[in-house]
Formats: structure tokens, C-alpha cells, sequence
């Protein structure tokens, strides 16, 4: 297979060519950016069949799977394309002279817009080897935000990350732009050294809490700490109402077995806990609806964690089987759903509200709708949380109390939808408080996820000809321009 | 004098009441919010006479001096109560359900905005009794963005601190907003506890760069971390171009001179270092021009810093004196200027561009403005940056070479003017790489430093009787919404 440009050269060394690269590439103009992202995403559309066959070997996910992902990957990178020809994401600010500010003093003429934050380090997900790896969103952001980006390969595609990176590294040379504006390092120890070292001023980071904590940590200690953007753990509590549960519990039943069933149960916003009314005929739907059979897990790390995590959960006390998933202690689970109630969430949330990589989802019943508020306030921060209720006064009471309970403990709240698809939009958000993610005032995905890799600077009373074009009053890139507030 | 209305609760009580009203303010609609705002402002303005008396027994800061903080103050009060109503703020975005999203699968109807992150705590400044201190602009933009506020008062002015706080309950509770909406707390190690408390999810920090490292390892390090707004460090370097410096040296000494000596040179944007061409007339002009008298610093403690850094830098072996001022060893010193070489920074940057808190301003000579660039790539990160030019070729290329540069060091850059006075507007930007801002993607001064207390949440698929009003097609706040992208 195709090997990365540079196998040769020092994680350091690597790192400065990043670094030159990254310096030419913010000086590029936006429209000249867009066609070189559009240049990777045609790349990686023209190199798919190849590429798929790759993750298939590494990663155990189905063909469809990846076809899928590869699209919303190429997708994404033409959105930012469109996204950074626009203009907006630099947030241009113009503020006039102004000798009658009341604040005391005459305002300034003041021009602010966000610049590239500088090279950016990506560490890459396990279970998107395409759409949060070598060529997924936090590279498409910080890409189009105008830096380049060294990604730290996961170890369940090492392959797929090398050519991935040389089908991009083709497509960027011929589009002119710096070989060197993306390359790739594996290994832990190199993802550390990358992580500490001074050219590089922002990172990014999709796993698990215990190795998304270590970085944060790392990247808070050095001298000069940088933005680190991890999305961490998630576990997607979804509240069905009763009225809704009375009335569809087949249909409800079907589409959760289908989003914690998608992609084996390996997806971040999968919702790993489903409250249901005691008295309702949603549990004995959940036990009767299909599921997909056994298959296997990414890797064989990922299996034995989730072994690991469903064996903790299923010997709780409180917990019971609601439906044993064939081999579902091997390394081919099938979907297994556990049982408890919402006394025992109550009495134990951190033991029972916790994240499984997997096909698992524990249902939770409960006897008092007025319970589940108390629940969603206590729990940790999530990405999502869902409401699956009707239109009719009981559901709606309840879901008044929960939304705003909801809202402040995750990033996106649902309504009869599946949190697990998560769309590329310019009003999504992929992030809430920690633990789901470190920086809970940011989006790991859509355009807004293109200013975690900006920072904004304002000019002072510069003449027009020093001023950044999307800052000069004659506009001639057609920015938006928010003038005098 | 007034003291808090709660001065015998703990720690822990006090933050309880303030989450509390956090809780109440946070659903308080935004044309109430940007009422109280205004009835602080009011009232802070009635109470300003008793309180820029107690100032000036507490700071030894000048009468002109305070009263135009309390109006910058009260300004940037009613600046944010007039962005609260306008809605801006919260960035709603509005993505239509679109079946041929061309990811590959249908965009869902997804609405996004920012809400408030939850109770703030702020750990006030000791050079800015009013604009950065109890009533300042970060309690302004936590009020502004819908959080309740602890204020953790400094130790130079801590009656005012009270008497401000007493101000500003009479206000709000007169206004129907919860009493608790701001309180405060004295002492080091309360600030700490409070920095702890999970209650609390953001805090704001205007110091040192020890003092400040300080809590921002601690808010990072807590079993869920919060973002940490410290405002540090910053030598603010001037260039003079040498068109700029022949053409009017006495006009540049005398501007340098008065942004040093302003609020005797205790402000976080003085510019600390000058770079002057050797042959030109502005070192005689700095030696000539005339300098306020003799007069107190804030306090003993900062009297001291300041005489400690000052013989540190006077020291230096490439050092020498330019220009001496009075007393200016001891407690109420006059402005001094050091002199020293650009080859001397080139050759031991970090112990020359370092700041000291008070009038002292460090001449470094240059016989290469090729040299310039080189020192500029090698600061610190800075708050502001400023170039002093003619706009004749040899400075407007010197420029063009340096501005990048310095956009990549600073937070604001400025031309021919001095950074100190730093307008509160929607464009500015008060932040830079650290060590001058710990979050160099945010700004501490104008609107743009009300995001800093907010989040992001997206609502999927929500029937419109759940949905926030911002968010609404109907849109009864009038506040802007971008759709579909």
C-alpha cells in the first residue's frame, strides 16, 4: 500500500514542514482554498473504490457503511469549500470612527475578523476511518479555516490513514497548493510529542474519556497551552413519554434497536439508555422487534472493551437481561439489551448512566414521569438527548420540564428522532458539556466547526492598503461585513 | 460602609444562591435582561460620587481618572442591554428539513442558538476598580449572556468592592430580578473553592501571569473542567518605521510617553517596549519631552512588583538609563525610560520584552529594520501591537512585512495610534496568544465578549410550542436568524 511521502523524517521534522506549510496556506485566498478542497474531496471520490477496500480489511465495517461515509466525507469537504468562498466564517466586523461614542472617548476605526489559529493536530477516531480521520471533519475545518494539519492516524486503520493522506497529498500538488499541508504520524508516543510541541496551536480529538482526559491535560501543561478540542463520552439518554409509548411501541422499539444497532453500536451518539413506562408495551416490543445478526466489532481492543463494559453493566445489582443477543460475549456480538429501573438509575447514576462502545442498550423503567427530570439534571454532559412523546397534553407538560433540563446537559436535543446520522448542517451541533466533550462551546461538526481552528484579531486605524481584503470598505471578496455593530 | 448582605454564609452557600438565581435569569426574557442591565447601570451611576470616593482612598488613582472608568462602566452596561435586545447574541440558526441534502441522507429540521453556560465566576482586577472589577465588562457579558455572577474582588480595593456589589443589589432586586444575581467573595483561597465548585461552569481572570497560570491549571484540572478567560501578560512592543521617526520624532516621544505614564503605566495595554531606529531623533525627543510629576501607584504590593521588576530590567547587562525620573525607586516614582539595543533582544528576548506593571517604558535602538520581523516572530503573544509610520514606501513596505507578523502575535494591531484606551465596540478584540490571554480565540473587552458565557445547543425536529422563541419561524424576538446556511 501506499506509504506516507515522509516515513523517513522525525516527528519534528515533520512538523516544521507542516508549519512552512501551514504558513503559506493561511496567506491563500479563499477562493483558491475552495478549489483545493474540492480538488481532495473529487480525489477521494475518484480513489473510493480503493480506499474502501482498505478500511473493509481494517476495520470490519460493511461496504454500504463506508460508501456512506466516504460520501458525507467528500460532501463535507465541498460544504466548507462553498462555506469558505462565502466569506463568513471570518466573522468580519468593521467599526467607523466615531467621535461621539458615548463611552467617554472618540471609538477608533476598528477592523476585527478571525485569522488561522496555526497549525492544527488531529487525532483521528477509530470508528469513522473515513469522516473523523485522516480526511474528516476536524481536518476539513481546520483546513478551511486556513491551517495546515498534521493527524496522528488511529491504529485500527494505519493503512487506510497512509492512503488516504497520499491520495490528498496527490490531489493538493496538483492543485498547487503545499505538498506538506496534511501528513499523517502514527504511533502514541509521536501523537504526544506532536501534542507538545510548540508550532503546532490547536488540536483535536474523537475517543474515549480516559485517553481524550490525558491529551486534554497535556495540551493544558505545556508553556504555552492550546485549544483542545476532544469529544470524549457520550451515553444519549432518550426519554419516551407515555402517551407515545402507548401508542407505538412497536414503532418505537424498532428504531431504537436500529440506531443502537447501526454501525455494531460503535457510533458516539448512540443512545446507550432508553427510559420507558413500567406499564407500557414498549419492553415487550423491544424484546419481540428484529435485530441485526451477530457481526463483528472494529477491532479486537474494541471487542474486549466492549466484553469489559457489557460484562460491568450486566452484573449491577440492579440490572437484569431484557434480551441476550446471540453470542453476544463473543467477538460477533449481536445487540443485547439489559433492564433496570429508574429507582436504581436514581440511586447509582454513575454506575448505570455510562457509556458502552456497542451493541448495548439498557432500558430504564419508570413508574413516575416526575422522576426522569430529576434523573436529566443529574446527569454527566452528553451530546445528545432525546424525547420520543406525542402531540397531546400529558407528553407535551412532560417534555416542557425536560427540554430545558435536557438542554443544559447536552448539545442536541431530539424529538422523535434517533440521535445516531448526525447531519452536516450549519445549525448542528456536535458537542455539549463535559464529559461529551472538552470544550462544550464548540461543534466538532458542521460549519460552525470551522472557528475552533480561527482566532480573531483587530486592526486598528489601519490604512486600507495593510488591511486583510475582507476588512477594506470596498470589500472586494464580498464578505459579509457586520459595519457599526 | 455597605457590606454585602451576606457576609456570614459560606463559601459553598453563596454559590448555591447564585446558581440558584442563575437558573431564574438564565429564562429571563431578553428585554427584561437588557431592563436590569440598564437599571445597574442607572443605579451605578446615581451611587458613582460615594463610590469614586471610597476609589480613591483604596487605589490612590486620580478623580478624572476613576470618573471616567465608572462611565466606560456604566457604557458598557448599556451597550450589552442594547445587544441582549437586539438578539445577535445568540447566533440562531435555522436548517430546514431538506430530503435532498446531498450527505446521503435528508437533513432534519435542525435549530441551533446559544445559551447561557451557567454561573460565572470572576476574579476581579486590581487596575481597573470599576471597568474590571465588580461591575466590569466580564460580569457586563456574563449578565448579558443570561448567567448569575461571583465576583471574587480584589484585594487592592475591597470595600468599593462591597459598596459596589450593595449598589447593584439594590438595583436588581428594585428592578424584580433575584437578589443573588451577583455576589462576592473575598480572599485567595474562597476564589479557589469557589474556582472548584461544580456549580460553577466559566471564570474570567485579569492579572498576573503566575496568578493567573495559577487558576487556569486549577479550573482545568477540575473533575469537569471549565473554561478559563485569564487576561495575563502583555509588553504591547511599538515599532517606529523610520520615515515615521524622522519626520516627527517630538509627536512620537510625547504620544509614547503620555500612553505610558496614563494611569501611571498600570494599564495591560501600555506599550512597554519602543523600537526607534539609532540615527533618528526620537531618543532625544523621549529624553526632552515633558512627564506627569511624581505620583502613587494602586498600592504597596504593586509599588513593590514594580520597583522589583524595574531594577531586574535596569540590571539587564545590555541596559542602560535613557532617562531617569524622579523617585523613581520609590513609592510614588515619575515615569523612567531604559535604554537598550535591538541586537541585545535578538540575543536574550524573554528577559528584555517582559512586562513591568507601572511607568516604565524600555527604548530599544534598531540599525536594521530588517531585524524588526525577526524580533516580532520571536515575541510572546500580546495583546496589541502597534506601528508608528509615514505612508511613504519604505515604511508601508516595512509594514507590509510586519503586520502579518505581528496579527499572528497580537490580539490588535494598531497604526499610528497607542493601544492604550481600549474602545469597548463591537469589533474590538482584547485577547492574544498566550501568555497576554489563556483563550486567544476569545476577547475580554466589547460585544464580542459575551459569546464567552454562552453555549451552543441544537433542537432536532421540536414542535415550535417547545422550541425558544429565538428559534422560532415566527421569530416574535424580531432577533436575526440565518437560514439554511
Amino acid at each position: 500500500m501506499t506509504e506516507t511521502a515522509t516515513p523517513t523524517l522525525t516527528t519534528d521534522q515533520v512538523i516544521t514542514r507542516v508549519a512552512d506549510a501551514s504558513a503559506i496556506w493561511s496567506t491563500t485566498a479563499y477562493a483558491e482554498r475552495a478549489r483545493v478542497l474540492r480538488a481532495i474531496a473529487d480525489a477521494l471520490d475518484a480513489a473510493g473504490a480503493d480506499l474502501i477496500a482498505i478500511a473493509q480489511q481494517e476495520t470490519s465495517l460493511a461496504g454500504p457503511r463506508l460508501r456512506g461515509e466516504l460520501k458525507r466525507t467528500t460532501f463535507q469537504l465541498r460544504l466548507f469549500a462553498r462555506e469558505v468562498e462565502r466569506g463568513a466564517f471570518v466573522d468580519a466586523r468593521i467599526d467607523r470612527p466615531d467621535a461621539e461614542w458615548p463611552m467617554g472617548a472618540p471609538r477608533p476605526d476598528l477592523r476585527r475578523m478571525l485569522i488561522p489559529i496555526g497549525p492544527v493536530l488531529v487525532f483521528a477516531a477509530s470508528n469513522f476511518p473515513f469522516a473523523f480521520s485522516v480526511a474528516g471533519g476536524d481536518t476539513a475545518a481546520a483546513l478551511a479555516a486556513g491551517n495546515a494539519v498534521l493527524v496522528k492516524a488511529h491504529s485500527g486503520h494505519p493503512r487506510l490513514s497512509d492512503a488516504t493522506a497520499a491520495v490528498i497529498e496527490a490531489a493538493v500538488v496538483e492543485a498547487g497548493a503545499p505538498a506538506d499541508l496534511l501528513r499523517v504520524i502514527h504511533g502514541t508516543q509521536h501523537g504526544v510529542e506532536a501534542l507538545k510541541h510548540p508550532a503546532i496551536k490547536a488540536a483535536s480529538f474523537t475517543g474515549s474519556i480516559p485517553a481524550g482526559r490525558t491529551l486534554f491535560d497535556i495540551a493544558n501543561a505545556r508553556p504555552e497551552p492550546i485549544p483542545f478540542y476532544g469529544e470524549l463520552g457520550s451515553v444519549n439518554p432518550a426519554f419516551v413519554a407515555p402517551a407515545a409509548a402507548g401508542s407505538r411501541a412497536t414503532e418505537i422499539a424498532e428504531g431504537y434497536l436500529a440506531s443502537i444497532t447501526g454501525s455494531q453500536g460503535q457510533l458516539c451518539t448512540k443512545p446507550g439508555v432508553l427510559f420507558v413506562p413500567a406499564e407500557s408495551g414498549v419492553v415487550d416490543a423491544l424484546r419481540a422487534a428484529a435485530v441485526p445478526g451477530p457481526a463483528p466489532l472494529l477491532n479486537d481492543r474494541i471487542a474486549q472493551g466492549f466484553l469489559a463494559s457489557l460484562d460491568a453493566l450486566a452484573g449491577h445489582d440492579a440490572v437484569s437481561v431484557l434480551r441476550e443477543g446471540a453470542a453476544s460475549r463473543a467477538a460477533e456480538p449481536e445487540a443485547t439489551l439489559l433492564l433496570t429501573t429508574a429507582d436504581a438509575v436514581l440511586d447509582d447514576p454513575e454506575a448505570l448512566v455510562a457509556e458502552v462502545f456497542g451493541p448495548v442498550g439498557l432500558v430504564v423503567t419508570y413508574t413516575d414521569a416526575a422522576d426522569l427530570a430529576v434523573i436529566a439534571r443529574a446527569l454527566e454532559g452528553q451530546l445528545t438527548a432525546t424525547i420520543v412523546a406525542d402531540e397531546v397534553d400529558a407528553d407535551l407538560a412532560l417534555a416542557r420540564t425536560l427540554v430545558p433540563v435536557l438542554a443544559d446537559r447536552a448539545g442536541r436535543v431530539l424529538w422523535n428522532q434517533w440521535p445516531t446520522g448526525v447531519s452536516v448542517t450549519s445549525a448542528q451541533q456536535h458537542g455539549g458539556p463535559y464529559p461529551a466533550t472538552t470544550a462544550s462551546s464548540t461543534t466538532a461538526v458542521g460549519t460552525a466547526s470551522i472557528a475552533r481552528f480561527l482566532r480573531p484579531v483587530a486592526f486598528q486605524n489601519l490604512p486600507a492598503a495593510l488591511l486583510p481584503e475582507a476588512l477594506r470598505d470596498d470589500n472586494p471578496l464580498g464578505v459579509p461585513q457586520s459595519i457599526d455593530g
